[in-house]
C-alpha cells in the first residue's frame, strides 16, 4: 500500500468519526463471516470492558439477518467486513441493517465492491498475504476495528484509550518486525515437528480468543485441512480437557489482558498432561512503543502475526500451499 | 422428582418473577460453565430476537469475572447455573455480580450449595442422567431458562410468548416420550456404525447452536474422548467446510427457528460432499401440544433429548461409560 492510500484510509476514518458525533449510538453489531468476523472479537472485548452506555455483539452475517435482533435500529452502529467486498451474506447484512435505520460502516481491502454499495461508509484497509511483510499494520483491518471502537468511545464517553491506541499503532510496524525475527525460525521448527498431525486444537480467552478461532477455522481447517477447534481457556476445564493426552497437540495463546489467569491455568494443566504443546506468550514480545494501557488489546494483533508465521511454515513443511482449496470459490455452495 | 418438589420449583420461580416486577432490568448476563452454559444459548436467542429494551450476553463464568463488563450493575439480571452448585468459578461469579449490585438468580439440581449462598434467588431444577426417563422436563434447567427469559419479557414488555411457553411446557413430557420411541433404535444403529470414529463434528445455528456445542464438548470430548468441534452452520462456508470429506463424520441439527435456512444450506453441502452424516431434523418430531409460536424455541430441547439417546447408545457401543473421566473431579485443576 502506498502513502496516499494510507492517507485516504485516514480520511475515510475521519468521515466515520464525524458521523459518530452526529448520531446517538447505544449498540454496536459486528457482522462478518469467518476470518473477518474473528478479527472483530477483540473490539467487542474492548467495548464489553469499557463501554458504559453501549453494548456490542458479534454475529456471523447470515445469523445476524435471520436472528433479526429486536434492538437493531436507528441507534445501532453496524460494522461489517469482507476482504473482497463480495461475501453475499455480508452484503445482504449491510442492506438489512440499513433497512432498519442503522449506521453501516464496511471494511474491505478492495476499493469498491457490492458491499460498498450497500453501506453508508466504506473504509479500505491494508493487507498482505501471510508470509509477506506488512508495511502498514496500523491500518490493517483489526487495527481499524479498534480505531472505530475506541474512537466511538472517545467521542461518546470521553474514554482516553483512543489516544493511547493512536500513538501505539504508529509503532506496530516495528513491533511486528521484531516479532517476525524472533519467531521465524521457531515457527519452522514447530512446523517440521508437527507436519503430520491430523488434529491441532487452539486455545485462548478474552481479547485473544478470536485469534485462536481464526487460526483454527481459517488456517488449520480451511488452508491446511487439519482438524481443529478453538477452545475457550475457561471452558476447557468443563468438558474439553478430557480430550487431552500426550499425543494431542494444542496451541495456547497467552495474552496480556485481564483474562490472562484463565490462559495461565490452562497452560499449567496442558504442561502436566500434554506434550505436543505450542505456547505463544505475549510476555515474550518486545512491545516497545505500545502504551501500557493498551498492551492487552494490542497483544492479539501480534499473536496473530506470529500465528501467520506458523501458518506459512506449516504449509511449506506439509507441501500444502495456503491457497489450496477443494470447495471455496470452486464449487457452488 | 416428586410432586411437592415441582410445586417448590414453581414457588421459587414465582418469587423471582416478583423481583423482576420490582426492579428495572436492561441487561441479562447468562453465566455458567460447559454444559450449563450451553443450555443458556437458546434463551439468549429468544431475548436477542424479541427484547426491545433488554440485551443479553452468555459468558463462561471465569471470562465474565475477568472481562468485568462495564454495563454490569444494578439494572443487570445475572442468571447462573451449576448442577451441583459447587463450580468454583460460578460461585465466584455470583459473588462478583452481587458486589456490582446485580440481581442474581442461580439454578442448581441440588437443594443447597455454595452457589446458593452467594445468590439472591435459587431455583432447583429436575434432572435425570442420560438414558433415564425425564419425568418433569417442564422444570428441567433449559426450560427454566426459558421461563425466566420469557417471564421477564412478559413483565417488562408485555411479550405474550410466555403464556404460550407455559401451556406448551405442560406437553413437553409427552413430546419427549414420542421422540424417545422414535429415535431409540435409530440411535443404536448410528452408534454401531460410528463407534470407531476418532472425530465427529457437530453443527447448528440460532437457538440450536448451544445443543451442538453441548454435545461436542460434554458428550463427545468429555464423556467419550472423541475429538469434536461445534461448527456454526453459517460460519461453515467460511473456512470449516474445507475439512469435509467422505470420511469425516458430521452431526447436523435442523431446528424450527428463523435460522433454519442456514442449517438447510449446510445440509445440502454435507450431502453433496460428505457421507458419514447424521441429520436430526425437528420437522420429523411430533410436537403436538407445543404452540406454533414457540416451536422454534422448543425444538432445541427435543433435539437435546434425541442427542442424549445417541450419547447413551455411543457409550454402550464403545464400552466407554458416560461417567468415565481421567481428570474431572479426579486430579487438581
Amino acid at each position: 500500500m502506498i502513502a496516499n492510500v494510507k492517507s485516504e484510509t485516514y480520511a475515510q476514518l475521519e468521515k466515520v468519526m464525524e458521523a459518530f458525533k452526529q448520531r446517538e449510538i447505544n449498540r454496536v453489531f459486528y457482522v462478518a463471516c469467518g476470518g473477518s468476523s474473528a478479527l472483530m472479537y477483540p473490539s467487542k472485548y474492548f467495548l464489553d470492558r469499557e463501554a458504559k452506555t453501549i453494548t456490542a455483539e458479534v454475529y456471523s452475517s447470515n445469523e445476524f439477518i435471520h436472528r433479526n435482533p429486536a434492538t437493531l435500529g436507528e441507534k445501532s452502529l453496524v460494522i461489517l467486513c469482507s476482504h473482497k467486498g463480495k461475501t453475499p451474506e455480508t452484503t445482504e447484512a449491510a442492506k438489512f441493517a440499513k433497512s432498519k435505520g442503522a449506521l453501516t460502516v464496511s471494511l474491505m481491502f478492495v476499493e469498491t465492491a457490492p458491499l460498498a454499495d450497500e453501506s453508508d461508509f466504506t473504509i479500505n484497509y491494508s493487507w498482505v498475504p501471510a508470509g509477506g511483510t506488512e508495511p502498514n499494520p496500523e491500518i490493517y483491518n483489526y487495527a481499524i476495528f479498534y480505531r472505530l471502537a475506541m474512537g466511538l468511545l472517545y467521542i461518546k464517553e470521553g474514554n482516553k484509550k483512543y489516544e493511547k491506541l493512536l500513538t501505539s499503532l504508529e509503532n506496530l510496524h516495528t513491533v511486528f518486525e521484531k516479532a517476525e525475527k524472533q519467531y521465524l525460525q521457531k515457527a519452522k521448527e514447530y512446523a517440521q515437528a508437527n507436519k503430520d498431525e491430523k488434529i491441532i486444537y487452539t486455545m485462548a480467552s478474552g481479547a485473544n480468543y478470536g485469534m485462536a478461532y481464526s487460526f483454527a477455522i481459517c488456517i488449520l481447517m480451511e488452508m491446511q485441512w487439519i482438524h481443529s477447534h478453538a477452545i475457550h481457556a475457561g471452558e476447557f476445564f468443563h468438558g474439553p480437557f478430557e480430550i487431552l493426552d500426550k499425543d494431542v497437540p494444542f496451541i495456547l495463546l497467552k495474552g496480556l489482558d485481564e483474562t490472562r489467569p484463565l490462559e495461565e491455568r490452562a497452560e499449567k494443566f496442558l504442561k502436566q498432561y500434554g506434550e505436543k504443546l505450542l505456547i505463544l506468550d505475549a510476555k515474550d514480545f518486545d512491545l516497545t512503543g505500545i502504551d501500557e494501557e493498551v498492551k492487552g488489546y494490542i497483544a492479539p494483533l501480534v499473536l496473530n502475526l506470529v500465528l501467520r508465521l506458523h501458518a506459512v511454515a506449516l504449509s511449506e513443511a506439509r507441501n500444502h500451499p495456503l491457497e489450496t482449496r477443494r470447495y471455496m470459490f470452486k464449487v457452488p455452495y
